[in-house]
Parts: C-alpha cells; structure tokens; sequence
C-alpha cells in the first residue's frame, strides 16, 4: 500500500538553489553546496540539494537582467518530449546520463538530490508534434494551448482526460527515479496565478503526477510552488503533496516576513506527518548572484530569528536559500539552533495564541509534558509582548528557558503569580521560551 | 480558568423554532415542543430548545407575506436598551419576568433553554439615546451607524473600542443568566454579507460576546449565523465560539443538500470539542407555517438518510427544524437511529476520501478500532459508489455492517478479496457501513 | 492626410460566412453567396463578402464536434510567418497567389472583399524562429508567449515595443492590398477575454494595425472583435477603428436579442461617421451548417422585425449570416425593407427614450425634420407600449406611418390628442413608425 | 413641456462652501462670500452660492477632529419629516423662514442660490414614525432601513414604489421652491459606494426627485454627488440631471488631478447642454478650515492653469472652494481668464487627442472656424509635448495664440511647416493655443 506521507515524517530539510543562482546553477555550484552541507549542516538534519528552474535551458540568464526566463528558447530535450539537462551546464550528463552521476554523488554524501520542474509539457514538443514514451499519441495530442503559466513561457498544461495523460507523466517519473531523485518540487501548480478565478486548476495534474511517483517505484517527496495555495483544497493537498507554498515567493523583506503570520495564522490546523505547508527557502546569508543583485541578506538578526522560530514552530519546510559555501559563523548559528530546531522536528499543535498588526504570539508543546511559546514583536519599536496561560492553555510554569539566549529566565517573572508570561521583543524580534514543569534544565538540546 | 470549550464538548442537540415558525413561535408553541422532546428525544442525547428570532417584536409575522420583518418596528426593550420578549407572544414573561418562567419550565423537563439574538444594539435606541446598564453613555455612543444587516433592519453594530461597548454586552448576557439561558444563537455576525469584501467585519463583536459570556457566570453555548463562515478565520471562530455556520440557510432542497459536501470538504479539519461547524437545522417533517408554506419536508428518504449521516459523521451539531408534536414515526426513527448518531457522539477524525459531483466517500473511526464508511450517491440515477481500502486507511475489514438496514453485508462481498468496498447505492442515497476487525455484532448500539 | 473615417462613412452592409460555414467556408462557397448577393442584395447597399475565421487551416472542421479549433494545427504560412490561405479549401490560391484571384472575382460583382485574421503571430512561427519581412529579427523575438486568445491557440500577441513588431504588422497588411482586401475583421483583439481584469489589453496592438492599413495604401475597413467593447475605451475604439462588436457572439436567441439593447443603450452616444459599435452578424435564414446544427434561425418573425428594427435605428453593421442563395422570399423582404435600411444609411441622432425589463423606445430623425419611433415589447405576452411626445422631443405630429405594415396610423389614434404615441405590440416585437410635419406620404423609400 | 436642460445651457459656475467650511458655514459665511462674488466674479459669469451639507445639524463640526458628522444628531425637523436650516448657524430662518430671507439677499446681490441634501428621509423620522406632507402615510413606510450611506448616517433612502414617496420628494421642493433654491446639489446619490456592486442603486431616486422639480414650477439645477458617476448609465443621467460628479471629492493633490484625464477621456462624448460631467469643485485659494486643516492650495501655479485649462476645455461645471473674501490677486486672475472661460461657456467638441502616463493633449472648436489645442505635461519633468495636425483635425495654422500668455507664437515654430504643433511644457503644466484662419488676432476676449 502506497503511502505518500512516509517520505516525509518530518519537515523536509535542505538547500535549494535558486535564492542564490537563479536560473544559472551548474554541476560545480551544486557539488560545492552539497559538500558544504555534509561537512556542516547534516548533522542537524539538512539533507536535501534540490536543483530548481531552467537546468534544461542551455542559455539560461543570458537575457538577464532584461528576463528571468528566455522565450522559445530551445530546451534540450530527449526524443520522448522529456527535459533533459543542459550539458554545457551539467557535463556529467552528457551521453545520455542525465542527472544520474550528479545524483550518484550527492548520495555518496551521505545527502539525498532534488530538482524542480514545471508542470505539463514542453511548448516546442507540442506545436512540433513530439512522441512520447509508452505510446503512440503525440505530445499536442494531450498538450492544452490554454493552459500556460503567467511567469515561464516554456510549458504547456497536460489535458488528464487524453489517452497518453498519465503515460507522459509516468516517462517523466521513471526517468528521474533512473536518476535516483528523492524530492521533486513541481512549479506553476499548486497556485496557478494566470486563472484568477481558479488558481487551482492544474488539480488533475497533482493527481497524476502523484500516481506517477506511486508508479516509479522510488520514494519522492512531493513540493508544490508557487503558492499561496487554496485553503479551501487544503485536503486535496494533503490527500496528494508532502509540502506546499503558503505564499508567493518569499524574499529578505520585513512585509513580507510580517505577511506569512497571516498565512501560518490560515494553515495552523493542516500540519501532520507528510503534510507540511510550506513557507519557502530561508533567504539567509549570500543571495541573489543569478538575479544579478548579488548580496547579504536584508534581514535584520532579530529578523532572522523571528523567521526560524516561525518555520520551526509551525514546522515549515527548513530549505535553505544562501550560497553555502559562503556562509558565515553566525548564520551557520542560527540555522544549527537544536532547541529552536527540535520545535520542527519533535514538536505538534502548534497554534495561534492571538496576533494583530502588532505581535502575535503562537504556542506548540513536545511528548514530555514541555510547553513552548513565542512572543513576536511586530511594531516598529520595542515593545513588551504578553500572553496569558489561560490563552496558551498551561495552568502553571515551573521554569521558563529562553532558547534564543540559553539561559533561565529571572525567577523574579515568574509567571505563575501573574498569570501571564512576557518580554520586552525588539522590533521585529522573538522572545522563544520553553515552559517545564520539572526541575529546569538549561537548554537540553545544546 | 474559564474554557469556552467545556460547555459542548460533543455537538448539540436540540430543536430550533424556525424551520417551522419563522418569526411567530409562541410561549404555547415552545412548551409543547418542549414536552415531546422531554418524552420522545431526549433519551437519544436532543436537549436544547431554541427560540429563534423577533422574539421581542409584538407584531412579528403580521407584514407576511409582504416582508418577513417588520420595519421599523417598536420592539420591546427595557430601560438598559435590551429587548425584552413580547407579552402577547409569551405571556409568562410579564412583570419584567422576562424568559425565566418559561426556561424554568423547559429546565424543569430535564433540558436546557437557548434563544437567538442580533448582535448589536436596536437602532431606535440610538437615533433616541436610551440608556446602558452599567455605564454613562447613551447607547448613540456606541452605536454604529454604517454596521447593519443585510436582511434584518433592528439593529446596530457596537463599537468596540467605545467606552461602554463591552458593559452593554456584559449587560445583555447578565440578563440572560438571570433568566436561566443555556444556548445563544448571535445572527448577522458569523458572515455580514451585507459586506462583501469583508464578511468576518463583527470579528470584535464576537470577541465581546466571548468575554460576557465568560463574565456572566453562566455557561452558555456561543452559535454564530449565518454562513458561510470564512475558512481563512477558522482559528478566530475556534477560539471563541462553539459552532458556526458553515452555510447560508439551509432548506429542503436538494441542491442545497448536494452543496453540503463542498462546505464539509472545506471544514473537515477543524472539528474538535466545544468546536463544531454547523450544517443548519435538520428540515424534516413538517416545516414552513410560519412562513405561510407549510408542507411536509421536501426531502426523500434517501436525501434525509444522507443528510443525517453526513451531519452525523461530521459531527454537525444537530438542530431538528421540524414542528415536534407532529412528527411521524419514520422521522423519529430517522432522528433517533443509535448507530448513525454515535458517529456525532463518540467517534472522530472524520474526513473525506473522494469527492466529485457524482459522489462522495467519508470516513471517520471510533476508540474502539472500528472505522466508518459512508458511500454517497451524489448523482441523479442509481449507482455504484467504491472507495479503495487505501484511500480509507484500512489493510482489511472481517465484517461489514450496514448502520441503515441494520444487518451484516453479504460475505461474497467481502472487501478483503478486492482491496474496495462498494455499494450501488439509490440515487441522492447513502451506504453507511461498520467495519470491525474481531467477530462481527449486529449493530452494536441499537 | 489619413482618414480612417472615410472607409466607413455609413455602417458596412455585407455577408459573413461564419454563422453558416463556422471554420470550414471553402472558395466555391464564397463564390456563391457572392453571386447572390450581386443579384439581390447589392441594390439595397449590401457589398461586403467576408471570409471568417481559420481559411489558413487546410483540416478546418475535422474535429467537429468535439472542438472548433484543432490544437497544433500546422497552418499554412509563407516563408515570412504570414498566414496564407489553405490551397485545398481555396483552389485559386496556388502558386503564391493568396486570395488575388478570389478577390478578383468578387470584385468583378461590383462587390468589396473581406477577411478574417487573429490578432497577433502564428505560435508555430515563434517557437521555430521563423523569419518576419522587412526586418531581421524573428518571430521569436516579437512574440508574446503569455498572450493569449481564451478559445483559440494559434497565435500568440505581438509586443509593441519590440524591433520589428511593427514592420510585421506592416508586412500583413501589405500582402492583403497585393490581394485586394477591402474589410479586415481583426480578432481577440476588443475583448482579450483570458484577461479578465485588463480586457482592453491588446490596445497597442490595435494601433499598430491602424498604421499598418494607414501604410499599405489600400482604404481598409477595421472591424475589432469579439465583444463586449470596453465603455470606458470608446475615444481609443473611435480614433483607431471603425467598428467594434459591443456584444460577445451574437446568435439566434432571444435573451441574447434583450440583452443588446442593454448593450446599445450604453453605446447610443459613439456611433458617428467612421465609428459603428457592432452588434454582430444577423443570424436569420439557414446557418449553422459548419457547426453541425444545421437550422433556420430560431428567431420568430417578431424578434427578427425587432432585430432589425434596433440594428437600423442603432446603426449597427449590417452583416448577413445567413447562406444566401437559400434565403426564402420573407427574409429577402426583412433584409431588404428600404425605409428600415434609411434609418441605417441616412439618420442620425438615435437615442433611447426609456427601457426596462418589459419595454424599450427608441427615437431617431433624419434630415427632412421626420422623426422615427420604435415601441419595442420586450416581454413575453402583448402589451401597449407608449412613449410621451416629450420624452420624444416633438411638440405634435400630423402622420404617422407605419414602417413595417406600410400604411398610415388610424387618425383616431393621433397622438398630438393625447401626448403620446402607442401602439400593442406582439411579446418580442415592435412598431417602427415615422412622423411627419407635412402632408402624409406613404412609405416614401418603397 | 418640461425641459429640464433649459436651467443649465451652459456650464454652471459659483461657489460652494464645502471646500473652506466643511460641515460649519454660517449664514454670514455665506453672505460675505456672496457679496464678494457679485462684486469680483459675476461679471466674468460666476452665479451660484451653493451651501453643502449639514446645515440642519447646530452640532455640525462639534465632534472634529475625530468624526466629519455626528452619528446620531438631532437634526432640525420640521412636522413633515423635512430638513430645516439650524437656527443657531441661519439666525434669518426663525420661525419658520426657512432658507427664504437668505434666499432673498443672494438674489438681491444679482445671484443665484443652491443647497446640498442628501437624498432620502431622516432616519430618526422613520424610527419615530413621523408626519409626511400630502399623504397618511408615514416615514416609516416609505423609509428603506438597508439604503444607508456609507459615510453619512443620517439618511435613508426611499423606496420609490411606496405610496407616499414621491408625495415626500414633491415636498421637498414645494419647500424649496418657497424659498427661492436655484441649484440643488443631491449627495450620496450618483455613486452609493455602499453598495459596490450596484453603485447606481438610487436610480430611482434620482427620477422621483426629477419629477420633483418638474412639479415644483421652479427651474432648478439638479447636481449629483458623489462620483465616480457610472458611465454606464450615461444615458439616465443624461435624461434626469444637469451635472454629475465624475470622480469622488477632488482635492488639492496632484494625483487626484491627474486622475482627472483619465475620467475626462471617459466622459468626453457627453457633454452637451443641460448636461455636464462634473470635475468637482476648483480646491483654489485658501482651503480647509472647517477640515481643520486651513491652509493656501497645495497645487502650483502650473497645476492650477492646468486644471482651469482641462475644466474649461472639458465643459466642467466651475464651482469654486476657495474662501472668497481671501482671493489674492493672482488667484482671482486664474478664474477670470476671459480666453480661458470661453472655452467653457462658448466651444464645443472638446475631446482628446492622445494620452499616456506622461501627457494629454485635447482640442476642442468654437463657432468662429477656430481651434483650440491644449498640450498637458503630465509627467514630473519638463517635456516637449506635441500633436500632429492630423489627430487635431485641421489642415493648416495661420496664427497661433497663447491663452495664458497673452500673445502670440514666435513664426519661426509655425506648425504648418512642421504638420505638428508642440511647446515646452513644465511639469504639471499646460499650453493652451487658439489656432485662426484668417488674420490673427492677439486673445479677443481680454
């Protein structure tokens, strides 16, 4: 019995390419990323290199900064409508290979490999009437010249109700499972923004490409873009994907690091083994080279923690956006927190406590008996950020320990006679406390 | 440490005067409901009896057919602005008695007493400056005179940040425990369609009613109306009240019924104790006086069969709209089938496995490692409905019950041997079915 | 100095194969329809032989009925991405010819010749990077992949801004004065309906089409379809075209019929020389053959005296799309009705008096102080429709003739008694009449 | 015969006393901005001293700076249910004068007198269940309690299908008839934001009071409030009044006159007597005390040429917001440009040329064979704008004359050598040129 969620247990972790090189990664960029994580990152559970857009485009970037995307370009493709790597991009795909080598050496990293693709079929196949694996339909037999992203003009949607449909898709899954992908991030699907009165029209698609993966054989996790996704499909989402885009592109912005309070406030119920709404890369550390706006990222430090917190605590996907090589002591820091890490990996019932233009403050508990809170300040200016116990649902807290800091809380707050826990929050900063009800014991995942 | 949540813990049960009276129900009509109920339902777990709305307008009914409500009526209010019922319609709540003679009558029959309100103050209390109980200002004060409905001309908006807002509603509900009240239905304030951009614009007055509730002493069930509620603010609807509407008025009509299931998809995750989305009354039997289009329910019995295991398995709260003395034995049976009502009782994590608009398939399961299986007929002609065991959750079932005719389903059929359980099933009609992994019992709870 | 006003100074009168043909009209067709409307219609002011949509397509028609369009069709284009006519539907176009000798002949008939185009390139050219005359880029490079028709895939919008987008245009419009086109019917192009929010979003592509008729030196008539036209575009619309549809696709079926008067009452100020709001074909005799619904107009009598009663007074273009050589003799004399057409060809001032879900009254005058009253029923059962002579704007009236009956008006109706004009009216009809001064002439265009 | 465009044959000009006094204008304001007005502005055609709104609340302004009006004021009633001016703010309309002596001085000075309402009936007077003149019935019957404004609480609307509404409105006008009204300004009417989706809903209204002035026996001006006016319903506007908003509250901002050319382009087709898109009032001179926030206009000189050109050549009606008495010398100057006004009061065909983000060019005609030529830069750097005589409609330019600067254009740029005609323009700024035929004369109307 096939069960999409046993891939995913846990919020998948990792690092993905295109927050630093955009359209314009390479074999070497991803081999040096991936050796990063192994020597550094795996052994706080990151393991995930995913490749995204464009690995197919030949001259990918080259019309930058006029487009992010080149129109009609020429992807490389194999006689079955398939993209293929570029291989002045990827060598070791050469001869047919594919991304076969590459992944074989990600896999010997102790790491597992990703790509991304966008749904449907190339434009090109069908409007020159390419054959597809598995039979004898052509590609425009089951392409839909209605179906088309608002962002990347290289595709067309796949009609679901065409004979060939799902044998088109499954050709794609059984080639990549050939190339020992583990986690396939799907594109222009989970919010089809060109059709505003239904951004979830590509639904069919989900379900094939999730009877695809069933068919390959090879355990894939499921990640859908762009989002914000549906709520009111948030079953179908989790019936089919393992993670899915809450919002839009995220980037190193205040608004919108501000705005996915309201998007974790929607999906705070729909977060379970296998299901993770997704709140896109972390875009930390070195950014933005392919868009040819290289950089350090634009969040504050007190940014930067609000933003693991959040992830963590909802349990968002964890993939990180920075070039890693180039990544610095602190950040590493951040993004190697045990404490703020176990939120994601060990904790459940997260929730909302109360939130408005002004703070907000969530709430989430572990398997032993621990509490854990988190006072976001999101004024301008510092401010003191409260909660009640009655809200967050604990009678009585013993000791209070500050993950952020490491240290125990002054007994003098002690919120027991107040029937309220506290801080003052910097601007745009988090106050992150575990409650305990034992003997307190400082940190214990450090 | 007041919990919201403790007053419902499993979904009410009760009647609601509406579906039968409109506006018009009397003193006479509620007592008689009342001892039916006593006599014949509550054994079954049915408690609330509900006074719908205008119950404090004198000549409620008398512009029908014209209009439902009347205009600019003088409703009947004390001093404090608060109405108060009509004597000519409940002739026991004279001398400022007000609902308490009347629900200790009901209190008296071993059940409990809930009425409607609008939220908001009454308009001519504000264009005349009356009074508020607890505080100087004059109810022009907290008035707001761009808050109105959309369907009912008596009131206004409260401000909430206005000195003497939350007195005013302290007030209401103080009354309202001194009369003994157990249940309040608050309308135009789950979705104010009068605002189509924003329909969740009474959010701080459900805040406020949250907080008079807890400070009258009394508990008492929060119901919001009308739907649909607003999925994106379901955690603000958890938060403070206990059932919401999930729909616009629901009646005998199929189409109405058939729509159901896509409220249902959309709120299936977020049904807990003391939280239950709310399918509206039960029309069945007879319905419509008041309305001047009094009729036996519309429904077949293959629609109400499907429309009580739906509310059922969704853990709906379950209001009977039907007029109670004239119910007929095959309704009651219909209401009273101790199988069907255990799924609202005592099972949970109810979900739907399949949806189109020629089926749907749900499942919940219960602490004793049985699951349920409902297969529903969406379609215009008989059919057959399957689910695969897969899609249900199960590895293999030894014994299928049927929960409507009451009997063990053939064992050729058995669902082991083909990985599915199938029914072909009456059109607008429902398969229910037990699966239980030991020997099989006939229908335990009957 | 260029008037594009001077092509049109009256509504364009003419025959479309659409309605009739659909996709599949071949040259023989065109050629018969020609002949008829030599013999019969000329006389009357019918001139235009129009060839509606996909004559490039040489398998037009064969996925009837499943889709009107075939997806991926490979058209037939010249070596500069210019569609040209399909040599087996268009025999005489062999050899380089185009639509030359087709147009030749309907030239020789005393008669205009038009044609039908999408708006925008061939995809195929784009994604093949075919060539463009007159210019070095390729159709890739002026290309607009996320442009769009919402029905019809062949070709995607043409980015203004880019080198060579105009020379493209201007190298279409080249090649259809080398083949002598009179009347260009531009599609997709007045309503852009994939784009919701932004309808009017192929505006520069209009203007550039404009330049390229202004360029070819051949006097064009620009008709822009589909509707409905933008309102708040009108100044765009009448500086740059000549008519536009106001109306999506017009057919015979009365609610389609009611609503343009909606649409006209909206229009009535922008209908000058040069510049007529179109209310689409006149769907009356046999049609709908291509379309495999092969029928005589759906319309009573009634409805079609209504039609073109408000066509007329509108001043709409006047575009047959019935198959000429099988018009019987009563739709001949509907055509045909000399002091109908006079409202058409020689008034002015139309404007609507009143109008409501029952009723419609329309006025107009011509240059002989004559004044034209239609009472139109819109309802479903007879009914006296009447207009105030104030409301008309006539102080009396000494006769009354009646346009469609061709006799003089009962003098004991004379509405100079009783301020009015009246008349019972059959449910979809209506009553045309005209006013004069001086002495009564009956029907003086007969 | 009524003929409603016989009070407005050309556009009106005056003072209204919004713009400085907001809610607070006393019956001395407006004596001394009259007296002004007959002495500085009549000759130059200025006429009408409008009062706006508020005039029966004596709290008017109380409750600023936080609230415009006052939720829930007692306003001054007469017996039938009708607003009568606030005793302590028209000490001349005691004992039930009415507006009448005010009336009587205005026109005295040689001008004319106009007064704002809202449409509807007080909301107060249906609540109480007052009187209404000419009828049993009372304002509750005809009251709407879901026709509300959505800025303004006092008001309901009527519905018109009510006995007695239109004996109401017919009241209203007998009143203001007595008291000598020539101008009556009616607010929330045009564009009833409240209801996004139908914001023409007082359709009816507008008709009722139409047929109100007509019976009143009193020509009157029928100004309607707030915009942006349907387009849509052009037509009825058209038919019942002399002058609607075409955007909401213009105000002394750039953006919002910028705004103005797109508002202008729409309505440019529907100018003509008695008819008069409106642009809102000039926000000229000293502004905004009532606002509390007095203050000389934000807008430049060039903005204010600017927009005294684009009303002028628009036909706007010319309603100035300044602070008479105050006028400086140059501000006076801009609202007395005889050649500027001509426009306004003697042209016609005005309409635009072309338009983009950066500038606009209109035209329009006099009697006299001459054209006029405004070229507008619109972007926020000087810039040459221009127009080819082709677009302007004339062959030829003899002698070109600058309106505003009184002289005439160098020879050296004769457009006819050129075929264009073009200026620099500063940013915000205009050119405005008279082109002649014969023998230039230097700006005849100074």
């Amino acid at each position: 019995m096939f069960d999409k969620n046993a891939v995913a247990k846990k919020p998948p972790m990792g690092w993905n390419s295109y927050d630093y090189y955009d359209t314009t990664v390479t074999e070497k960029d991803v081999r040096v990323n991936a050796e990063y994580m192994a020597a550094h990152l795996k052994p706080y559970g990151y393991e995930y290199i995913v490749i995204d857009i464009q690995w197919s485009d030949p001259n990918a970037g080259k019309n930058r900064p006029k487009e992010q995307y080149i129109n009609f370009s020429h992807l490389c493709l194999d006689e079955y409508s398939r993209q293929i790597p570029a291989e002045n991009r990827f060598p070791s795909s050469r001869n047919g290979a594919g991304f076969k080598p590459l992944s074989d050496y990600i896999h010997s990293l102790g790491l597992k490999f990703g790509i991304h693709i966008m749904r449907g079929i190339p434009r090109y196949a069908a409007h020159t009437h390419m054959k597809l694996k598995g039979t004898d339909v052509t590609a425009d037999q089951i392409a839909n010249p209605f179906s088309i992203s608002k962002w990347n003009g290289d595709m067309y949607g796949v009609l679901h109700d065409r004979p060939g449909a799902q044998e088109y898709y499954n050709s794609l899954f059984e080639l990549y499972a050939q190339w020992g992908v583990d986690f396939v991030k799907v594109d222009d699907i989970c919010n089809t923004n060109m059709y505003e009165k239904n951004p979830y029209s590509a639904e069919k698609e989900i379900e094939m490409i999730h009877r695809a993966i069933a068919a390959c054989g090879r355990p894939m996790v499921l990640s859908l873009s762009p989002g914000p996704a549906v709520i009111e499909k948030a079953w179908h989402l989790e019936k089919y994907a393992n993670m899915w885009r809450i919002t839009d592109d995220f980037w190193d912005d205040w608004r919108l690091l501000k705005a996915m309070f309201e998007r974790c406030e929607v999906w705070q119920k729909h977060v379970s083994e296998g299901c993770f709404p997704d709140c896109d890369m972390l875009p930390v550390g070195r950014l933005g080279k392919g868009f040819m706006n290289e950089r350090s990222t634009k969040f504050t430090w007190d940014e930067q923690k609000t933003m693991m917190t959040l992830w963590c605590m909802f349990r968002s996907p964890l993939m990180i956006g920075a070039d890693l090589p180039q990544l610095d002591k602190a950040t590493l820091e951040l993004l190697t927190n045990r404490d703020v890490l176990y939120l994601a990996t060990d904790c459940h019932g997260a929730r909302q406590v109360s939130q408005d233009s002004e703070h907000a403050v969530w709430t989430c508990r572990d398997n032993n008996r621990n509490n854990y809170i988190a006072l976001f300040n999101l004024s301008d200016t510092e401010a003191e950020i409260e909660a009640s116990l009655e809200d967050i649902g604990v009678s009585e807290i013993h000791f209070l320990e500050d993950l952020w800091e490491h240290q125990i809380v002054d007994p003098q707050q002690k919120p027991s006679k107040t029937g309220k826990i506290s801080a003052i929050v910097p601007p745009h900063g988090v106050a992150l406390y575990r409650t305990t009800y034992g003997d307190g014991r400082l940190c214990q995942n450090q």
